[in-house]
């Protein structure tokens, strides 16, 4: 039996587990936003109609996936009348349990990687981590979820959020460094480009050896003239000495810790 | 004419540098380090000796290459005589002028990456920065960066500098922050594998895209309800909180500028 799925939002993430989902899974019939260019555009890559109306969504699908900014999850789906279908969220951090008043079948499907809409990832190879209110809807969402990945995990709304604060720490903040490295050599002329093959191996490093035997550099060493010229240089980048100076220490307290 | 090389210091990046020089651009024929493990390990890779007494240090290398500690450059150099022999030193902080007391011949060399003994690297690829005292003296070391990378550039000690301070941003502190996730994940007995690809799609698309149009996450939208939970969630953790209320203000910021 096929299943039919509404996708209601259609940024980033819902752009790609869409994708994965109408190819391996199921039939995308629709998709809502309140974007209507975001709506159309995932549509039409997935052949599917679209709304910008909440009214307008369809009460026919077996499976509605919520891929909305969290602070808007409640608000959007106090409006919708789900007739007690499945409806799943995809949020890292928001608990399972802000479904149960929108039906009596409520999940969540959260795929643990970074997406943008331009670049294409793997799905196969992306961590899916479901959850369910009862066992019938968590078996379906395993059995879904392992036809677009195969690594699916379950896991309670509380361990999600922990997963979600690491990821925050291995991806955004990392990515936020990255762009202060880029955005400090264009001050200085120097081509972000450099840093490319040290950035890559940075990362596969860690997933060879466990990160911190893998550490590196002046603060690890305690190396006090380097930091301290490091911090001087820094004086004009008002963004950037703090950081330089708490994540020092915090990585030589770390290393002194054991 | 084949050149010999001495290296004064045996650690991560003299015993990646030395291979790739001994491969492709003269033999190494000797080596010190204060550690005679260091020193006998590095030596027997590259056929050459070794000795753990700066006073037996061969007057005979065409050139020495000095990857030490930085604080321990200085003081290493007084106790040789390098006869006006070409002084090379590998550091990214460390001017070039802190070898004119040691030769009238002297230089830098400096390979944007993170070494460990145990992973393989491919030098080719790693981007090499020189610099040397006199015209003759940057021709040499830039032929001899050039037999062991393809990136090869000049650059002066100042921006060096730089450079070194932003590998310092992408490399050593990323990799503080995967340390900081695997740790805190292992205490929720989540296994710190789940992470790689987000960390590795993290990395490949800084090659692609200017990291500042990369970033995802509740920081840049702001999503205070998110960072307020996450916050509360870390309180625990002494260690993580204060870098993730710093950070996530960070990056608010950086994209509030533009």
């Amino acid at each position: 039996m096929s299943l039919n799925f509404c996708f209601i939002g259609a940024g980033n993430l819902a752009t790609h587990l869409a994708t994965a989902l109408n190819e391996k899974a199921g039939k995308v019939t629709q998709v809502y936003s309140r974007t209507e260019d975001s709506a159309r555009l995932l549509a039409q890559k997935l052949n599917a109609s679209y709304t910008t109306s909440i009214k307008e969504i369809t009460s026919k699908a077996d499976i509605y996936f919520v891929a909305l900014k969290d602070s808007a999850v409640s608000e959007v789906l106090a409006e919708i009348d789900f007739q007690d279908k499945l409806v799943v969220h995809c949020s890292g951090s928001l608990p399972m349990s802000v479904l149960k008043d929108f039906s009596s079948n409520y999940g969540v499907l959260y795929p643990l990687q970074t997406f943008s809409k331009t670049r294409i990832v793997d799905f196969t190879d992306i961590p899916v981590f479901v959850e369910a209110n009862n066992l019938n809807n968590e078996e379906l969402l395993y059995t879904l979820a392992r036809k677009i990945s195969g690594k699916v995990t379950i896991l309670d709304s509380a361990r999600r959020k922990s997963l979600h604060i690491a990821a925050v720490f291995a991806c955004n903040f990392v990515n936020h460094f990255y762009a202060l490295a880029a955005g400090f050599l264009e001050s200085q002329d120097i081509p972000f480009e450099v840093l490319h093959p040290l950035i890559l191996e940075t990362a596969r490093k860690a997933q060879e050896m466990p990160p911190k035997e893998a550490q590196t550099g002046p603060a690890v060493r305690f190396d006090e003239n380097i930091i301290n010229d490091h911090l001087q240089a820094l004086a004009e980048y008002p963004e950037m000495q703090p950081l330089y100076n708490l994540i020092s220490r915090s990585i030589f307290d770390h290393h002194q810790k054991k």
